[in-house]
């Protein structure tokens, strides 16, 4: 299987240089040549949505998705309003940034009843649609990991994803593969082929042995046990040809300068990816 | 839906009591009325297999399971072989203790080639098959959760067991189904269904919001986010009246005196499952 030969894919996923503003990554992706970028909404809310965009394009960069809509699940139809009202928000935002795609993180159930809460997520992302087709905004749902069921995303297999995309158009509704959270998943080659070009992303970091943290715990490339190149390989044959996101939540790794991660992350990229 | 109106079922899995000998574990769970105890195999060494027997007999407990076999993956042949051993030896420790079945925790990979450890485990599985029939000792394929995928078991969903099982006359080989490693799934009520009489155990515990550890963080029944009576309830309409074992991972709970931990988690038990 052929390896990556330069950095035309590659993107910065904020999330992996957190200390750093959005024009510290800017400048910092620039000063790499890391042609791509996924800004956060915290971080382009800091920054001023028009100064973020005019710092990527008057940088270059292309924006590869915006980190994220979703949490639809919400006790009370009020509550999910305003949970529909911030999507719209983040719609809106990665319409300005010109982002290739709006990264959905479903969100936790409100309670115990975690069919409920995957039922509003579908009437969530139904009702965004017209929204975000309006704005040009392709969504993706992301699977997270089985371990963030109850925090974070009642939307935990790629197969569960596709399921969903598949109510909708494709032209509106793909899925986000990071292999931090689908990496175990038996049934992972099957579903990658299934998405097919509903894959609207894909993110890569590694799982360490031992896991540190829960939260913090992913791994720089190479440094971990995930089949990398494997599943690299595997979204290509799918049809994915897009930006590959750099996605690490470690805390060892946001105590690193920025500019030594970067250096680091593009040679795990082509060595491991 | 019904609640459970007494202790018929309930077994003390060991490890929710760590801190005590097999011996303790059995004077505690006559103390506290509890009729079934599922020991662990290195506190069965510790006591001695024929004086674990004659504890658990005198007291007139019922053993619902061993823990536990599995471990199959090894980088080499030697090495898987060595393994083999090591489950016809936790045949034999069940068949002993009369146990009605041996808990496989399938093991992790080796290396990065989850596809071919899985092929390790059905091997060894098949493998251990006649050693297990000839002793009377039905074997428990239990799936993890995926977030032990890299250190403890590539067997991390019931469908991928219930497959796995299938290949096999039930007779040999069932499932376990432990609620801390299936509650996240979307297909959990299917693959209960699937797995129909082949189920061999019922496991609770909790999971808890935030989670404390990653391997020290199971929470007692009701501190938690599964819903214990709805899949209690499934477990049972799919065929399986055996017993329910508390099986918890928590250094709080460790801590606590284990007559306290007895009597909590038959409070919990009744109000919760």
């Amino acid at each position: 299987m052929g390896k990556l030969q330069n950095f035309d894919r590659l993107s910065l996923n904020q999330i992996t240089t957190d200390r750093w503003s959005l024009r510290e990554a800017v400048e910092g992706s620039v000063r790499a040549g890391i042609p791509w970028i996924a800004p956060w909404r915290n971080k382009v809310a800091e920054a001023g949505l028009a100064e973020s965009r005019r710092y990527i394009r008057d940088a270059g960069l292309k924006v590869s998705s915006l980190c994220r809509g979703g949490y639809f699940p919400a006790a009370t139809a009020v509550e999910r309003e305003a949970r529909l009202d911030d999507n719209r928000r983040a719609v809106e935002e990665a319409a300005e940034l010109g982002a290739e795609v709006l990264v959905l993180v479903c969100g936790p159930s409100a309670d115990k009843d975690i069919a409920t809460a995957r039922q509003y997520v579908e009437e969530g992302i139904e009702k965004l649609i017209p929204f975000a087709r309006q704005h040009g905004v392709k969504l993706g749902i992301e699977p997270l990991h089985p371990m963030y069921a109850a925090e974070r995303s009642v939307i935990v297999t790629l197969g569960q994803a596709n399921t969903l995309a598949e109510k909708f158009n494709k032209e509106d509704v793909g899925v986000v593969v990071d292999v931090f959270h689908v990496w175990w998943d038996p049934e992972l080659y099957t579903e990658i082929a299934r998405a097919g070009d509903r894959i609207r992303g894909f993110h890569v970091s590694d799982w360490l042995v031992p896991v540190p943290d829960l939260l913090l715990g992913r791994g720089m490339m190479g440094d971990g046990v995930i089949e990398l190149s494997r599943i690299r390989h595997a979204v290509e044959a799918a049809g994915y040809n897009g930006p590959i996101e750099v996605e690490i939540f470690n805390q060892t790794i946001w105590d690193m300068p920025g500019d030594e991660v970067l250096a680091l992350m593009k040679e795990r990229y082509l060595e491991h990816c």
